[in-house]
């Protein structure tokens, strides 16, 4: 019995899929991404399909504009862009007729999907399905430009990166598809990262709020906007490989309709890419993290941990983590704060790290703090800083402990066993 | 004083101007077409420019198609292939405002350039100026895909190869453009090839005519379908070199308004790629030609030259030219046929080539043919078929004389000096 079969019933079901760059990597792999949209559409399914440009071939262009220009007008490094979900459309369309499966090609303007202005980071506001629903009528399979949409003036836009799994939850949610399939490289949403847990399992439900928080603290799976997405528009989201011939990868669910029992934990997630700035010395008085963050929001930094400790002799220390890649902008901008507000000194630590734990469970269950500080205290690793939200708790520690303390809070959370973690649950 | 101040006058202008792919090369090449527009800008003309594909990109784009699909779907080729200009109007934009000149682009669809819906070879039924007016009222240089266009169902469409030029030619038309500008690799047109006769000269003018019998004669210069379409558009063209920054390149006229003496031969052009067929012991009745000729011109095969022999004994012998790339096709063809008609035989001889004469001027000068023939028959070179128009003279010849007929021929009507060939025309 196939995957079809099983899970979308012998009745005929609108499908949603979405291809990565990886998957369309090649003529061979395009032709092997046209062999699994056909065995689909054999079964009797309508299936959209939407597709990213070519592994690759987006840093290209935008490498060749770049050379050009080296900060290209925005609306003209969209039009330049936009062309790799172009040319994997046509090249997709070709594969499926090559196999006998009659196939057309929608440029995001020619669909249309109608977006904002906002250049490289435009957000769809409608989607036209009357093309897509006359061509599944007369049979067609429809291959839909990822990434990409028009405003309303006609100019090209594109969706920013990883845009494409956005394409294929709004259309999927356009359509009212009975499921959208996001194939990617890997075979769904896992415990934590394989590459550092051999014991990793894959999880095969995950509700939208882990997925979300997963999501931004750093797992790339899936995008955060298009889990967002899905979750407004209660699209039945699924990640699967595109490499594997079966597996039913990962549901992503609406918490409240699984009728499964919830294991606390979900997965761990982490994020090498953090820096800890401290600014010393700082007057303890009322509305001075304001006047020290704000700025720093102001520039577009994010600020993820923030704590202030105790004070003494009216001063105090506040703390906070930035991303990386932002940690000099940040420091140049504190340095005019320092001198404004009178505070002793700044200074940066690049050897952070953050690992979270995430899970609806922990709402119903609140020893999960003191095992995960337990776990981690048993290591003898230091924890610099803590957040949380309902759903997760994040520790900083020293980077060089990060696959150490993967590892520890993998097995103390019983993740690589489903009958164990559906135990602790109870 | 510079080119455009001499042509266009000192006051404001509208000039559309056509860059091929080697013009568009590189990165560097696209900053120096971007400056060179600039300066027809900082002169205050309005400037529409329409750009090929980056040298190659067209054929890489083609090869990966074929990788997918050894017969790619036409619709879906030409939605690959016109992410080619695509990315060219893109990149000249980015260049123009590094430049600090406003610049917006359009694709065929975004235009729009309306076709009808013939897939790789589509006609251009009517250009939308709307938008481009608005642009240029804004001070804005406008850039716009060559080669390509939508149908009316909105469906991408491209104009077959060096299908830009008649993107320039209908834009300059439609605009009503003061000239159209095509740059090209070389400075204008020529009297021959300069790699064959040194001594060859860039051409001041050329008519309309001249330029079609060049361009279906083998002249690679301009797309035949550009000229038709300025010639019955009444549009300025002129030929330039992208890579030079003086030179007023060749300008294409209408003969009627030229009040220059024209000499007798505008030039000389030759095709290489000719192959002859015989019919031999062909039954010598009326129809025979059409019987043999009309299932050649049935399967897309041009013919060119045609002779039939002096017939004999009741028999005769058809001799005709045909693409050396249609040969094969031809020969097979012929196999049917021959059985058919109950001839002899069919040979082949693929060692042909075609030298032309070409000019206006022999209109009201006949003794152009029997120097023609005298000259070759100087220097021994057989001819072996002949064919004419109004205003060339087309002989078929050994391949290996194609040089040496080309200089002799050149010689003889004095292209060389521009004073002698006016002394012809006398």
């Amino acid at each position: 019995m196939s995957f079809a079969d099983k899970h979308l019933g012998t009745t005929m079901a609108l499908i949603v899929q979405k291809y990565g760059g990886t998957s369309m990597g090649s003529p061979e792999r395009i032709r092997s991404v046209a062999a699994r949209v056909a065995r689909f559409r054999a079964q009797g399914h309508q299936v959209v399909v939407t597709v990213s440009a070519m592994s690759g071939e987006t840093n290209r262009l935008i490498a060749l504009s770049k050379a050009v220009s080296p900060n290209p007008d925005p609306r003209e490094l969209d039009v330049v862009i936009s062309t790799g979900e172009q040319v994997s459309i046509g090249l997709l369309c070709m594969a499926l007729q090559e196999t006998g499966v009659r196939a057309r090609s929608y440029t995001g303007g020619q669909v249309k999907i109608l977006t904002d202005s906002a250049y490289s980071k435009a957000r769809i506001l409608s989607i036209d399905e009357t093309a897509i629903r006359r061509d599944l009528g007369q049979g067609c399979v429809v291959v839909v430009a990822g990434f990409q949409g028009v405003d309303a003036q006609g100019n090209i836009t594109t969706l920013g990166r990883g845009g494409s799994d956005t394409t294929g939850v709004a259309l999927a949610a356009a359509l009212k598809a009975d499921e959208c399939q996001i194939y990617t490289d890997v075979d769904g949403v896992y415990t934590t990262d394989p590459r550092i847990v051999p014991e990793a399992r894959k999880l095969d439900t995950v509700t939208f709020e882990e997925m979300l928080e997963m999501a931004s603290l750093g797992s790339k799976v899936l995008q955060i906007r298009a889990v967002e997405f899905a979750g407004k528009y209660k699209v039945k989201l699924r990640v699967l490989s595109s490499f594997q011939e079966e597996g039913e990868g990962t549901l992503i669910t609406v918490e409240e309709n699984s009728t499964m029992e919830k294991p606390v934990i979900s997965g761990i997630a982490f994020n090498r890419d953090e820096a800890k700035i401290t600014v010393l010395g700082v007057p303890d008085k009322p509305g001075i993290a304001f006047q020290i963050l704000g700025p720093v929001a102001d520039a577009n930094i994010d600020v993820d941990m923030i704590i202030q400790n105790v004070g003494k002799d009216g001063c105090t220390d506040l703390s906070f983590t930035v991303g990386r890649a932002d940690l000099d902008r940040a420091m140049t901008l504190l340095d005019g704060v320092r001198e404004q507000i009178g505070a002793a000194a700044v200074s940066a630590d690049k050897t952070m790290c953050k690992v979270s734990v995430v899970g609806v469970g922990m709402r119903s269950h609140p020893g999960v703090a003191s095992k995960m500080f337990r776990a981690l205290a048993e290591e003898g690793i230091n924890i610099r800083m803590i957040a949380t939200s309902e759903i997760r708790i994040s520790v900083a520690i020293e980077e060089k402990y990060l696959e150490l303390a993967v590892r520890v809070l993998h097995k103390a959370f019983e993740l690589d066993s489903v009958a164990s973690s559906k135990n602790i649950s109870n």
